[in-house]
């Protein structure tokens, strides 16, 4: 699924992070750190997966003898170790792991792992591999952020075929299906997610698609996206069936000015949190700031949520090459859910925009 | 998704199970320990949910506020407190976390927060908390094993569509989709998860459906199944177009001997590794002990790989209401793969078989 890209230097490049870090070795398992090096990506199982990549030595991947077919060798990037079903995968890990003893270790590792290494390697301190990662994975490549703009693409055509299908006299979990069937068919690999959150079930920002039908005046939030390449795509629409509650059409204008203020408030240098203040300020100002509840958006890449996140208390900088989410909402419990969410990269002069799908609100039937 | 089981009583028995251990405190995020205890299942995000259990005082689930309209509340078993994005939810756990020291963290915990937590509470020792849950996640009631059952029905439903089904000219991955479709139509929930691997590629045990096209001659393996109220089904068949190879005639003669040894085996008392003996002594003595590359079994419950484990090293007695798969294989690369998979529990004086499809080659156009 993963493209080819050019691993060995993406690993050299890890390295020298490492070595900035004051890291001895990188141990990485679930989570998109693993692939993002190496193009693979483990399974979520009992049975460990794991990059043991030392400051000098080679690095190994090491995983499970039954899933040794599934990995696709990527020069001379990594080696490859099967270990047996009645070997101990810690124990094997520990082995290559070399003399040095500050160990960073995957967000996403299984707890019960990290806790069998803390006993194998007990001179070992441990800190978060993100300290390493994060820098080199925020910043998106031409390549990659293309990859993004494909993902996007799909998920905007099935919008466009959104607005010619029926919702009212069905289920949530019925139009949920069938987006996630459109997104698969508009392009993308893997992971296809529809939340459908319609009439007071909107007011749950990640409300699971559920039995309710949808009927006319409802306003139905729908938030999709899978992944293509390894890449995700995200976006979010608000759809009516009919005409809308006057109450609805009044938050929408406020919640569409603000998530333009937001796109438009980014470019090189704007401290993250400057974003979501931007954003927050349209609805606070506008009477509606104790339901806006959530952040104003994740960054999106191999995962789709990673860093940055666009929220109060976070100065870091934007760069160019990032790309995240921006998508504020509305929720008044017991009434309605409203949500407008694309994803922007950031490009040398202001915003880039990803999805590019009308943004008001969709008439359906 | 989760029944309606009776959570107090549960939480008292892992009270019961913390206090036998030596546990202070129970910190559950993702896996199935969480909803086993609440019926309540996390996202795996960044946003930490997290029940905090201390031996003595009220348990309280921690959720991101945006979530917390997800939560269904059980009775008085636990309370809810929803961490705004601007709160450390870690701070908030330990907060919440009592004064003991020793605390029992759930096996999928995401290793970045227990780190965050080895920080805030640097007096308190970690352990595994599968120590806790363990014996209480094995050991199904009559109701588990009845979802379980109707899980393995459904799935059995699809086996007999497949046999009227056709395979050759089409992709693995046209076929997966269709199987995880029909996975849903017979009664699953969620999570549909469908591995075909034909001719070559079925000796890949773990083998991701992809874009060969399935031709006449081929053997496939189609391991598949999905999530119903919770539960898991999990079964595999080996079909072939049209006449099978001799070869692999010969090789299946052998898998369905010993995939029965492997069913008779299991009684109350018997070890755990003795079952994976005694299928791999079948496979072993015909020749073939080379090719069956993996453990004979896992236990299924919430999670479709738990405990116990029919592996070598596991002494551990089968007991009654014990849950796992049977599930032999032989892998020959280059050439072919089969395997045949079913879930069975532990009766009072053997052998429970919830999987009761045909186990024999099935041929298919």
């Amino acid at each position: 699924m993963f493209p080819d890209f050019d691993y060995e230097t993406r690993i050299d490049t890890a390295r020298q992070a490492m070595e900035a870090a004051g890291v001895d070795l990188l141990l990485l398992s679930l989570g998109a750190d693993l692939p993002y090096l190496t193009g693979y990506e483990g399974t979520a199982t009992e049975r460990l997966t794991v990059l043991v990549l030392p400051a000098e030595d080679q690095a190994t991947l090491l995983v499970p003898r039954l899933e040794e077919p599934r990995v696709v060798r990527r020069g001379d990037a990594f080696a490859v170790r099967a270990w047996e079903e009645t070997e101990d995968p810690v124990a094997v890990a520990a082995s290559l792991a070399g003399d040095g003893n500050r160990v960073a270790i995957g967000d996403q590792m299984w707890a019960g792992f990290l806790l069998r290494f803390q006993s194998a390697m007990p001179g070992a301190g441990f800190v978060s591999a993100s300290g390493v990662t994060r820098l080199l994975r925020m910043q998106k490549d031409a390549a990659e952020i293309e990859h993004l703009r494909e993902a996007a693409a799909a998920v905007d055509r099935v919008v466009a075929r959104l607005d010619a299908t029926r919702f009212s006299g069905r289920t949530e979990s019925d139009l949920s299906r069938e987006v996630r069937a459109m997104t698969i068919e508009e392009g993308h690999h893997a992971d296809p997610f529809a939340s459908v959150a319609s009439g007071p079930n909107g007011a749950s920002p990640h409300h699971d698609a559920a039995e309710r039908v949808i009927e006319a005046g409802d306003a139905v939030v729908v938030d999709f996206g899978a992944r293509r390449h390894g890449y995700w795509s995200d976006t979010t629409r608000t759809f009516v069936v009919g005409d809308p509650d006057p109450k609805v059409a009044e938050a929408f204008a406020v919640l569409e000015e603000a998530q333009a203020v937001g796109r438009a408030a980014v470019a090189p240098g704007v401290p993250a949190q400057e974003v979501d203040r931007a954003t927050r300020r349209v609805i606070t100002d506008a009477g509606w700031g104790d339901y806006f509840v959530h952040r104003t958006g994740h960054g999106i890449g191999l995962e789709v949520h990673e860093e940055p996140y666009l929220v109060e208390g976070n100065p870091m900088g934007l760069e160019e090459g990032m790309a995240f989410s921006i998508e504020p909402g509305i929720y008044v419990t017991g009434e309605f859910g409203m949500r407008i969410e694309d994803i922007v990269a950031v490009g040398p002069d202001g915003v880039d925009e990803l999805n590019v799908s009308p943004r008001g609100l969709h008439v359906v039937a």
